[in-house]
This record gives structure tokens, sequence and C-alpha cells, in this order.
């Protein structure tokens, strides 16, 4: 059993907006370490991962470790209803997840758990040869530029920028980010804009993110909390195209 | 004949959007006592009473009384375009209702009455035994929250807490608020979500709404204006169902 | 070739708001005397003239003169994207129109140049006998009203006001500014309100718009910049009803 509170929701509500788009059911651990998910989309092109520690949290008991498998759109109609000025606490009973939100009024819902018996999937280990930090908002707003014209696009970094490149029937559109980071390689690969999107749904979880890209290899896409004590990373598989 | 005045029209144009929703033609009696609005809807299951003193406009000149009939869509479509700044000014000449928003333009609608002779419907008259005043924001939100589970609420007093509770497929949600009044027993009804969100169009008319509530009762919801010379109240029917 | 650069875009959105409701192809002409765009819309009911002075812009450079025709929609839609706080920043290269929208990230985008050998249509001179200044937005807001009632409307100006008048099955709707020009005649004109509509996305090209108008004739529905430096006019045809 658990008993957690939170009143920075903003993050939490950011990160389901992210899992919620990617995955229908979700195996949540709740145990000494923290709140935690791990996820893998129906298609297996796209992996989420939230960890945050028990310090992000206001409240943060746990006796005996959780393992729990809830509907996210389901979660995430309710957290919708979740204002800015509410606390969060999440607690269950024997068969829901019990979903406080604490203000002006106390409204409590209940969540019924799914029965499952699947595995958490476990991510590929992966470590992309470059890495820089950009913007999320600024990323978030080239993928929306660059889906006027196609629905791929190129991720690139260079010595000097991050650069976003797409080439459509209409005509063709680029970004480029100065990093300001110690790179000394050429890194390129493809992804679909769609997927990206879905992922930057999590943007408010903080104001930066940090993009670990090689050469037609997948992306690992990662918002950290300014204190370090929680964050929100996706792997992204490449679009790989022969004649391109 | 008439002609009256208003310029704090935001509590006009609440009262208009439940209006509207829930009836499709009014009545509206004008005379020295006030303008005065009651109605029945299509499946008589909500009863609205709107009661505005003269005190309440700017000016209120009324030599005749008059009982006129208008659409209530058409009239809601010309009042959503009053901005908050416009002055409403009503008068009437022998086919229409002549509406003025006096703003930065004068801008003038003429709507035309409609021909009937149907009574006006007598509210039935009921006292539930319990009584509390929340903000009518709070109760709103909750009704959006609630929708989320189920189509249908309770709606519960007790010597504490005025208590939303509904009951879904998916789950469960309640909402609990002190309501700080002196109250010595426990009621508990039944109602239509949608019918309460139509009333709940009607927020703006006071920031506080009275809950009338008795056992499997009709509801009584009411707004009235701090200067306490205005008032929209609605009875809603309660759902009784052998099961529950 | 040209480069010309642009703080001050939201005229220059404004602008292309409305020309790209109007008109799907146009020719744009940029030489030493600044940016100018002459269309005729499908219907040759309405025709659009935006012309910038080169002082308009933060730089102006163009050795050759260019006339280069482009699709308003994909255009738009890169316009859309562009910030408050962004620059613009318009080159060309063999077959593209280059779209620089520089900002915390530099966003580039290529937008293909249409063949096209058709001339520039050439507006008829008219000269309507009286014009008043009127603000745009309170024009615009007058559409909306008047669009509740009917289709067309009447655009009257007499000695003190400007009229918008209209006359449909449900009721009917009039809207009088005082003008505070020196107008020595009457003149009425019955023109299409969705057309009106379309011009008027540009309302937000200046606060003021001048209305030029005369007895069954086309208006002249003229923006200005402050500066005077810039102007994007319309011309529209009345509708000319028998029966009325």
């Amino acid at each position: 059993m658990f008993e957690i509170e939170l009143s920075d929701t903003s993050m939490f509500k950011a990160a389901f907006e992210a899992i919620s788009t990617i995955v229908d059911e979700i195996i949540c651990v709740i145990d000494t370490e923290g709140f935690r998910v791990t996820a893998l989309d129906r298609s297996h092109i796209s992996f989420v991962n939230l960890d945050l520690h028990p310090t992000v949290f206001d409240t943060f008991e746990c006796n005996v470790p959780e393992k729990i498998t809830i509907d996210t759109a389901e979660f995430m109609r309710i957290l919708k209803r979740m204002k800015n000025s509410d606390t969060l606490k999440l607690t269950m009973d024997e068969g829901n997840l019990i979903i406080k939100l604490i203000g002006d009024a106390d409204r409590q819902f209940k969540l019924r758990l799914i029965d499952s018996e699947y595995d958490i999937p476990q991510p590929p280990q992966l470590e992309p040869p470059v890495s820089v930090v950009v913007p999320s908002d600024l990323v978030k707003d080239c993928l929306t530029d660059m889906a006027l014209f196609d629905e791929k696009l190129y991720f690139m970094i260079d010595e000097d920028y991050f650069k976003v490149i797409t080439n459509g029937e209409f005509g063709e559109a680029n970004a480029a980010y100065l990093h300001g980071e110690d790179v000394n390689e050429v890194v390129k690969s493809s992804f679909s804009i769609p997927k990206l999107q879905e992922m930057f749904k999590a943007s408010k979880f903080s104001d930066m993110c940090e993009i670990s890209l090689g050469n037609d290899m997948p992306l690992i896409l990662t918002f950290k909390l300014l204190s370090d004590d929680g964050q929100i990373s996706f792997l992204l598989a490449p679009r790989l195209e022969a004649e391109e």
C-alpha cells in the first residue's frame, strides 16, 4: 500500500499527457525508490520511461511495493480535471486507484485497476554518441513548423548547431539552434513527426530537453526536473529509408 | 409599453444562457414589479423562474404591463453579441422586441414577437427541508468531474458537508464541501447531470448558489444577486430509481 | 533579386489573412518602389491591392525588379507559424521564395514559385463620392452582428452617421456610428456580408479604416498604416437587386 501527495502537479500532468497518447495501459511501480512507469507503444516504435523519486512528492509513504495496471485514457481524464492549485493524492484499495484532488472542495475519484500479468518491458540499452540540451518549446514549435511540409524530418547535430530539416512536396524547411556544447562530429537521423509530437506533449515537464542522437539510430529524448530527482525519457526508432 | 436599461449586463446574459438551453419559447412579463420569466421545459423535468426587480435596472419605465413571447434562441444570439461595456436597452413596438446595445456604436436589433395564448406555468409549491449555500463555480466544476463517470449523480447534505457522488462503469467519484451551516439531518436525492449542467449555465449570475434538498424530492437551486433585488431559481425533478 | 526584412510582422500577417481568403494565387511585385500585390477574386466580385513602401521594412534591397507568383494558402500556413517577436526575412533563389523567421531559433522555409504568365489585373478606376473613417474593429463587430439576420447588408452614410443595416427573416438590425466628418449627401449600397468578412480579416492592419461609398456602386475599403507608407485596399462590387 502507498499514500503519496504532490503539490507541483503540472509536471505530473504533462508526463501523462504524453504517456496516455503513446500507450493505452501502463504498469505503475510504486516502491521505496519512487513512482515509475515503463511502457512500449503498440507499434514498438517508441518507448517511454517515467521515474519520479520519493523526494519529488510532498508525502511519499509506501510500506509494501505495489505494481498496478491502469487505463491511461481514464487516468488522464481525471488528471485533466485537476487545477494548478489542487494537491494530488494517490492511494489505493483492493481494486481501485484512489485519486484525490484537494482544493476548495475535496474531490475523490476511484479508478478500477486492470488485471494484467504481462511483464514490464525492458528498454534497449543504447548510448547515442552525441547529446545536446535544447529549449523544449523551441523543438516543439519546430515540429509544428515542419509538419506543414512533411510527416518526417531529420534531426542533425554538428559542431555548432542542432538542426531540424524537412523536405516535402510543396517546399522545404529547416531550423537551426546554436547549442553551445562541445561536439566534434556530425550525426543525423530521420524520425516520424507525429511520433515526436506525441513525446513533446510532455514538454511542460521541464523547460529544457536533452536530445541524444547518432547516425540512423534511435533518438533518446529526456526531460529532467531541475531538482534532478525525476525525469521522463523517450526512445524513438529512426525511419530508415533506402531512397533517401 | 416599457423602456428598460441595464448596464450590469453579465448577470442578464448568464440568466438567458440557462433559460435558452432549457426552453425554446418564453413569456416575459414586464410590469411595475419588474421583469419576470417563468418557464417549464418540454419534458416537464425542470422549471425556471427569473425575477428582476425594477431597482436592478438603470432605467425602468413601464406604464402598461406587458406580456410578450419570444424565441429564446434568437434572443440569446443577440445577447451574445453584447459586450461587457455595452448598455442594454429593451423597448417594443407593435410586433417586435427592440434590443439596443449601446457602446462605441449603437446597435439596434428587432426581434419578432411570437403570438401565443398559453398560460404562464405555475411552479409546484415545495419546501425542501435542508438548504446550504455553496460557491457556484465549485458545484459547476463538480458536475464536469462527475460527468466523466456517469450521467446521474447524488446531491447529499449531512451535518457538515455538501456532497456530490457518482458511480459509473469505469470508476466512481465524490466531492465534499464543508458547508458551515446548522444542519441536523441527512438528505439525499439523485439528479440528471446534463439537466444540472443546463441550470449551471447561469452560474455567473452570482458567486454563490443555494441548494435546497430533501430525500428523493425535487432540488431547488437559487442564484441571488448580492443586492437582493433579483434572482434566478430552478426546480429539478429527482431521478427515482427502484434499484438504486 | 531582393532581400527584405520586416520586424513589425503583424500587419503583414493581417494583410495575407485577407488575401489568402480572397485569392488562391497572387503575383507579388518587388521593385525599388516596394512590395505590391494586386489581385482579383475568382468570381470577379472583389479586388485587393497591397502596397508597402520600402520604408515599411527594416531592410529593403532590390537590385532587379522581380515578379513572382505564389500559392497564398501555402504562404499563409508559413506566416501563421511566425511569432510576434520573430523577424521576417524574404529572399528568393531560382525556383523558390525563401522565408526566414528569425527568433530563438532561425527557421527557414522554401516555397516553390508557380509558373504563370497571366497579367496583373487592373482595378477599375472609381471615385465613390463619400468617404468616412471608422474604427476597424467596430465595423468588423457589426458584420458579425448583422450576419445573425441575413447574408447581405446596407452600408449608408448620411450627414451625421455611418450606418449598417440588415433585415432578415427573424428580425432586423442596424448600427450607427457618428462619423464627425463633413458630409453633405446620403449614399447607400448593399453588399455581401461574407465578402465583407473576408476583407475585414485584414482589420489588424490598422485601427481605422476608410469606407468610400456611393449609391449602388462598389465599395472601396482602405486600411492605411499610421506612418502612411503602406496600405491595403479592397474594392467590392455592390449587390444590385431589383426588388429591394
